[in-house]
């Protein structure tokens, strides 16, 4: 997808909604669709936030940006936040749910809980 | 962001880039970027997927699709899928990762790991 | 129960079966055995993790013994750790293991992977 | 320890104190206090948390007692439960709480909030 934003820049950007459309094909493809019931992915997420947090276990603080980590850290980083991901859109799909709308309305709900001070 | 897919239908799609870059204003307008170390966002990302399986809990199998769950139900699981996205974006922005990318990235992975058999 | 450990000091200790035949009465005598299958009481547990996981969420590091913390969070915390103990307990109930044992063992296990160095 | 319950059977119980002393024992004989700060056991605890989870996550739902689980899965879940727990009794321990006597409390509360009807 092409997409142009505010500030005229080209990218490749990445939606939630390309996600979801390419988990549903993966699944149907491979005939897991029976697997994936609500909570089944949910439990599903569950492990890969177990797995994501066994990253940063034993790290004690950890600054931004990860300054002192390895490429092969990272890389693994990236795999795990990933998969949470990954479950997240599927769980929101097979509940019928429109997570991109839902994240940008809460967004806004967060704006009116927390307004800014002058 | 106005974008085209594949099918030429024109629609309003929400991207990864685009959250992260909601949020991180969020942040800064609020100063809260002082919070937001990568234990703190992950912690807080555990938190939320708690609240999202109190949901599910006590409901014994769900069906997809949320048949007989009432419209209060389904607004607050909206709720709290997109409180842990909006955790799991920040938490991949303070790391520095590109979570579109490596969300592509790890569907491609899991192609190659779990091949289509003829 | 009163037991006497290796140095024969008197004291009230409180035992992973007593625990478990108090939920085990908690649930009858309230008729709630029906709610209480093994994925609900795990997804139970994983809501007490999100709660306890909410109280360290934006501390940043926390040392140990609680040294800055008031009376209030320290009890806070216990109740979210005994949350969370309640429903292992539970979990480990309805699945038919004794918990007590198996920890012990694990211990046990631990040991072998993890030998003493000289 | 040898315990005498309120029923005269001699058994072999197993209290948290006990983990608790030979947990902290297992950490102190092996050098790792350095890594028991409170949040380093509390992402290991989701950790551990996960790895159960992933044990039920396709399964959907599972009857009370496991009655179709080969002796290999019961022994594995066996294991993880008691990791999830070894680690919450390490976070009481590193927290200078009192796991037991904070769970006896929370019953009695909980059996304040939930009473029984005549």
């Amino acid at each position: 997808m092409e997409c142009t934003n505010k500030f005229s820049r080209k990218f490749k950007d990445v939606s939630l909604e390309e996600l979801r459309d390419k988990l549903a094909e993966f699944a149907k493809l491979r005939n897991w669709d029976k697997y994936h019931s609500p909570r089944n992915l949910l439990l599903a997420l569950v492990g890969e936030v177990g797995e994501l947090s066994e990253i940063f276990q034993w790290k004690g603080e950890v600054e931004r940006g990860l300054p002192n980590w390895s490429n092969d850290d990272k890389k693994h980083l990236e795999e795990e936040i990933s998969d949470v991901l990954l479950y997240l859109v599927q769980l929101a799909d097979v509940c019928g749910l429109d997570l991109g709308q839902a994240a940008l309305s809460k967004i806004v709900k967060n704006a009116q809980k927390y307004p800014l001070l002058d």
